[in-house]
């Protein structure tokens, strides 16, 4: 009474594709518009796709096409300052050494009594990266988010990102360039995911989508997790600075409004056992303030969000580190070991005073995308490791299995699953 | 303007918990239900709890603890068969062994020019266990989700448990028992998960929820990820058997039927190059399903989700293997290892034809919590790996600093962000 399905029938991989999306279980609705989106996605691809670009993005992609050719991504890096040209090949070459050390190892062994047991390492497939649009489109999180998926190995690596008016920031295609990402499509938005996460007629799916995005990119990624992976759903960034006395104020000043330069929502905490020190880098945070750029970011973020902590004696900083489990942790101070030995919870550890956290931003070679919200208690930043899978493996042979059966048995009875117990029974013509 | 906290002062854990709990996102409803459980829970506590545990589960914890005492698990314990709790050591034991060498290790270097980089890795401090009451009670997936967090070196493992009238199933106790978890509560569903995130007077919140639960456990498990770390949300079970000719029939038959007895939404493939093997097989299911206690479900199943695929050649099973990419994968065939070399999509692979997929359910030492639903082409069965976290570590002296420094600020300043190229630039006396 099952389906039969037969490769040699012509209408075969139709069936087996059919077979394939057979929906098992009811998924549930999270955001009204994102799931609208993402439905007119699914039914209608690539001309939901022209739709909401034109609607968003101001887009038309009778006159624009969808798809970023080689020649565009030539012609956007000639418009790069060949500086900044030269520090994205310097950091991605820096990125790539340090994340080849993270690809994981095979491990097949067989144990005491026979059994081979492994665990298999392979990359993924094919992986969406989601770059954001206007302001927050970074080329150093290009490199950041590419350049482990091409270490692990990932075969296919997409690249989604909007366009208002057709318009691409160079240095971000100058970035996937070094990054080896040549598939790139000018979409964003809901939109976007849902055609990674689902095909269109031109996007062929991936397995898996990575990067940050705004209100309705991060929806449609916790939407389609499942049918695809994602990364985390990064929150506003945030840095911890533990300084003791012996600190110059404008450089923990500096430190702590580079992140509230990010956002409105962005966090920058000092803790320090010296009052003094304190109150001087406040007021190097005020003085700073008024130099920068993104001054009314900065000033909203440390108005509502920065903090400095003094406690008793910088020991104490550690549990108080931990509980704050910050994406970034500066320890500037003289003995930082005595520190870091304590601290558990934290996405990234800067060392010492000339360890700047920037540093870790753009060229120190490890990634910038790291936990926050105090998501440092559970999880780790980007790695080679979200861009492979592991498989398991048992292997039995007829001596293993008389060994193994017993217990199994037991416990598959015990368990009151029949079936479970004859197939271990079944093979060595015990009762089931 | 920032706050100031300060530890010297009498509200100083107060304010540090206020602050940490300081809200900076909107979160987004995902299930109206689940959503004021959760509420519930996090403003009433034990009184939340114990009024859903008495509404769902017919439990008045003014009769019964909430808290399982260890003198009720010495009682349970009591009541197992000593079989059941010999087989449960011997796998407790095997699991142990295997998912040792699934640590990760540290890896902290210094690069050619003398930059410190490193990945530390630290287990979680807290994790809750979640286990469900009824039928769906299985000793050996407490066993499956404690044992590998105690390998990881986790310091505190909480497991709740609905208990309909204040009975848990003795063998779940024993499991816990053995797997060294000592902290069970006697709570279940949305609430018990919230009060593991949060918290509650009787619960100290945990970092990360793991095991497997109901549409309102997993519903609640997606609502406070972000707040807790979260394993992946399992769907129905699967496998997918390739045969060769070679085969009896009823062997294959069995293995299909062990999946297709755990829940109606499961799915029992076999894929094979013999179609009469395929006939003799669908015969042998068809008798075999009358002699299951779980007929009914495994009967649903197998009509509604069972397939046999034939295949022109062995080798044409591998890329349709790729593309279901099963949770469990047999390879009933002459060769296994010439189809396992093509294989990158499944979650485990049981490697010829005496390793049913049931060794792994119990006693294979491997973990049996999964990737369903195609979710093996992007993440990986539960290990140790899930229990800890990666901190990154970087450390630069003066003279390192003065080497990146250069590019960190070109890219810092061609991103717009002046206060991160001043960050690097100040510590030079540069102009930032």
């Amino acid at each position: 009474m099952a389906i039969w399905l037969e490769q040699a029938s012509q209408d075969f991989e139709q069936a087996f594709a059919a077979f394939l999306t057979t929906k098992r279980e009811v998924s549930e609705d999270v955001n009204i518009v994102v799931r609208d989106i993402i439905d007119d996605v699914r039914s209608r691809g690539d001309e939901a796709l022209a739709h909401y670009s034109l609607k968003f993005d101001g887009l038309d992609f009778n006159k624009t096409s969808m798809h970023v050719t080689a020649e565009e991504i030539d012609a956007a890096i000639a418009q790069v300052d060949p500086a900044v040209l030269d520090a994205l090949k310097f950091a991605s070459a820096r990125i790539e050494k340090h994340h080849a050390r993270q690809m994981p190892k095979d491990d097949i062994y067989e144990d005491d009594i026979g059994v081979g047991l492994g665990s298999r390492w392979t990359a993924i497939d094919a992986v969406g990266l989601y770059v954001p649009g206007g302001t927050a489109s970074y080329p150093s999180s290009v490199l950041m988010n590419a350049v482990p998926a091409r270490v692990a190995g990932v075969e296919r690596i997409v690249m989604v990102v909007p366009a208002n008016g057709g318009i691409i920031n160079p240095a971000v295609l100058a970035a996937a360039r070094i990054a080896g990402v040549e598939e790139i499509y000018r979409i964003g938005g809901a939109q976007a995911v849902a055609a990674l996460a689902y095909g269109t007629q031109t996007i062929a799916p991936v397995a898996k989508i990575v990067g940050p995005g705004n209100a309705y990119v991060a929806a449609a990624k916790r939407h389609v997790f499942g049918t695809v992976g994602i990364d985390m759903i990064a929150g506003p960034s945030e840095v911890l600075v533990i300084a003791d006395k012996n600190n110059d104020p404008e450089w923990l000043a500096a430190d702590l409004l580079a992140q509230a330069e990010h956002d409105e929502g962005a966090q920058s905490i000092l803790i320090t056992d010296d009052a003094d020190l304190g109150k001087a880098v406040e007021q190097a945070v005020e003085r700073q303030l008024k130099l920068l750029s993104r001054s009314k970011t900065a000033t909203a973020s440390w108005r509502d969000f920065g903090a400095i902590i003094l406690v008793e004696n910088l020991a104490a900083s550690v549990p108080l580190a931990n509980r704050i489990a910050a994406e970034h942790l500066e320890l500037a101070v003289d003995d930082p070991d005595a520190l870091m030995a304590g601290v558990r919870n934290a996405g990234a550890i800067f060392v010492g005073r000339h360890t700047p956290e920037v540093i870790g931003d753009y060229v120190g070679g490890s990634n910038h995308v790291l936990p926050t919200a105090r998501s440092a208690r559970f999880s780790s930043g980007l790695s080679v490791l979200d861009f492979v899978k592991r498989t398991s493996i048992l292997r039995l042979g007829p001596e293993q299995l008389r060994q193994l059966a017993p217990s199994a048995i037991t416990l598959a009875r015990s368990e009151g699953l029949d079936a479970h117990a004859r197939s271990v029974a079944i093979r060595l013509n015990l009762e089931g």
